[in-house]
């Protein structure tokens, strides 16, 4: 599984790759025993690797190679293959605690960046889904059992301190995704950089106005610290709409490859903010007025849902028997020591909360200024409906941002988005 | 400098010691041609390693050996050698960051987990000098300096995200003496453990009182929580009166075996516990009514002298032009910016400085019930003057860990410790 070590790295185009898995048996057996007649399609999407899937007569897989560059730049901007091996290791570990949440791993090559899985079919991307109205009933319940249970079981809860020490190691090499995010997410949406783009010009005067914000400055330079020094358990790091494949009765997480240790809110967070850009989408996408209410209700409710059974299945895990060196269960013993250990469990909580809807809002505004975009968004054609739809998400991040103690539940959220729905940002009448 | 990595390792007494040294030219060089002549003694008196001063005519050197086991507490206790290693890593980080504060390297052997340094002559423990009430005017300028330029340039403020990954990962292997800390001190106390020992008769009914305070097993355990997972910058680990060497003139910081990246206020917390614990311990020392009080004066002073000149100097380095990734200049231009930077400093400084207190009764509190006393309190000969001492130490402890923002200055913990001065507990009366 772990791979083959020798030979030097390479690119692996059609042919290439097909004479690459026609040497391994396994992948053979799967695929079906004529090479040359699996067809062979580069379907990659994202902003930094090559995806393949390969078809033969007897079933597929998904072949990820990760590239010496980030594809959405080009060559000028190089990253590390070594994201590769983080994200197989991210993988494992993720599959060991979520079983049936990730696609199955059948082959890893370290050398190559190059990895194997499970092709996940008929699943979609969910945030095409989302653009399209499509509801996912299971979706909450599989996204906070694979939350609660990899942020759970690899945190100080969980873990004895030298077991998390080591896991944090482990990943303390992935640094130039780390990166990524630090600057991507978490400072250049509020400075001038030549990469962040916005739908102009009807967001000029926002853009603007949020690099002048310095209540935001010192908002998102806390989030930028707690995200660099702050490893509370391994984290996807990248947990958007786009990193999860669906059906109606399935979920998949993918892509892991920005995987580290940090705070625990940053993966809650991105899942929150998703779904909270795909309600303030929603408005740009209907053609009729209401056409999209019942998509609407159900994504305030999953937001809902989201982070109450998150915290509930969290929780239900630390109650069951927490074995990790925090919070040893001798300094909490008899009555009172349980309820106060209980109320400690819901202080715990409420910070993660809070954090979740900083970095939900961090996710947010770089979403709409910076490099990387959305389709939730970009697939909103009249850029006046697009600009009106990013401004009214843009308001309730930065209000989640800088008065996040004024969003003590996930009501109060999910309350302040229903009270935009409607929202005219000033360039509508200015 | 690395040394030998060949060969297995072996205890060196006296006779071996000196063939080793023997073979070192440079050492040979600086101790005298005549090894034969050379005085070696053992001199260790710490709890984990063997120490000894070898000196020859020309001059001297201070070798210390780890052991493979708790020296305390004997085979039963095993402790990997390797701390060796991540203590030689930790000086050599501290003689670039705080060069003069720390005795300089002449020689490291990885494999025999030996160090050979620079002897220190005629330095003392700076605990033997308290107990016999010296004062130290350098202490507090010196030991500020130390803390303020090993935490800062070690820190997310002075790094890279990158560079600050590869330090946490670089001593993330020193986690058995880590662990050693997180029982030791926030756990056992509270709790009935075999190794646990106080005062007794006095202090048994406080000792019980102790394991049913809920309250302080609920701050004792976020401490212990923030000091697993917040690896804010390269701590000393162990930075206490018995870790450093003082002359009038001198300061050196020993000993940093216990190096790791942890909170800052660990150590800060540690140096104020300490002479805390050395100013309650006076009164138990004084063989006359206030023998001892312009000691006791200079000890208050010193404890607000080294928070506010720590301060001082860290936001100085800040100021000065902080290079690392946290708090980026460029989100903080413009005269507005400087005064929100500025104002982002000092709250930074006061949760530091909440650390610092709730740290410093954590150090307190394990050297009155747990393993490891101090000569502060051991070396009050009466049993019951020493609980009297003791008790009062507690107290403050007690309410700087769970009233920790009742203290939101220095002047408040002096303060409180002033009115403790001639408090007496109720085993006096009782």
């Amino acid at each position: 599984m772990t791979g083959d070590r020798a030979g030097d790295y390479r690119i692996l185009h059609e042919a290439a790759l097909r004479d690459y898995l026609a040497g391994l048996p396994d992948l053979v057996a799967l695929l079906g025993a004529e090479p040359v007649s699996w067809s062979i399609t580069e379907v990659g999407d994202g902003n930094l690797n090559l995806v393949f899937i390969v078809k033969g007569d007897r079933g597929g897989v998904a072949v990820k190679q990760a590239l010496p560059y980030v594809r959405l730049v080009g060559k000028s901007w190089p990253l590390p293959l070594s994201r590769a091996h983080y994200e197989y290791l991210a993988l494992s570990k993720q599959a060991d605690l979520a079983p049936g949440l990730v696609p199955a791993l059948l082959h890893h090559n370290e050398t190559l960046a190059l990895t194997v899985m499970e092709l996940l079919e008929p699943h979609i991307i969910m945030r095409k889904g989302l653009v399209a109205a499509a509801q996912y009933p299971r979706f909450a319940g599989d996204i906070t059992a694979f939350m609660a249970r990899t942020l759970f079981f690899t945190s100080d809860l969980a873990l004895s301190a030298a077991e998390k020490k080591e896991g944090i190691a482990a990943f303390a090499g992935n640094h130039a995704l780390c990166k990524i995010t630090e600057d991507l997410i978490f400072t250049d949406p509020y400075r001038i950089a030549e990469q962040n783009r916005w739908t102009a010009p009807y967001l000029d005067g926002l853009a603007a106005s949020l690099r002048d914000d310095m209540d935001l400055h010192v908002a998102i330079s806390r989030l930028k610290l707690k995200f660099m020094a702050s490893p509370e358990a391994l984290l996807h790091g990248d947990l958007h709409t786009g990193s999860i494949m669906v059906t109606d009765s399935q979920t998949r997480v993918i892509d892991p490859e920005f995987a580290f240790y940090g705070p625990m809110g940053f993966d809650v967070g991105a899942v929150l903010a998703n779904l909270l850009m795909a309600y303030f989408a929603s408005a740009g996408h209907e053609r009729a007025p209401g056409e999209r209410a019942a998509f609407e209700g159900w994504v305030l409710e999953t937001v809902e849902q989201v982070w109450n059974e998150f915290a509930r299945k969290f929780l239900d895990l630390w109650r069951a028997g927490a074995a990790g060196d925090a919070y040893p269960a001798s300094l909490f013993a008899g009555e009172t020591g349980a309820a106060r250990l209980e109320a400690e469990r819901q202080a715990y909580m409420q910070r993660l909360f809070a954090d979740a809807v900083g970095f939900a809002a961090a996710k947010t505004i770089r979403r709409i200024f910076g490099l990387a975009h959305n389709i939730d968004f970009e697939l909103i054609e009249d850029p006046r409906r697009r600009a009106i739809s990013e401004a009214r998400a843009v308001r309730l991040a930065r209000a989640m941002m800088v008065e996040t103690g004024a969003f003590p539940a996930i009501a109060d959220v999910t309350g302040a988005a229903r009270k935009l729905r409607d929202w005219m940002p000033e360039f509508v009448n200015g």
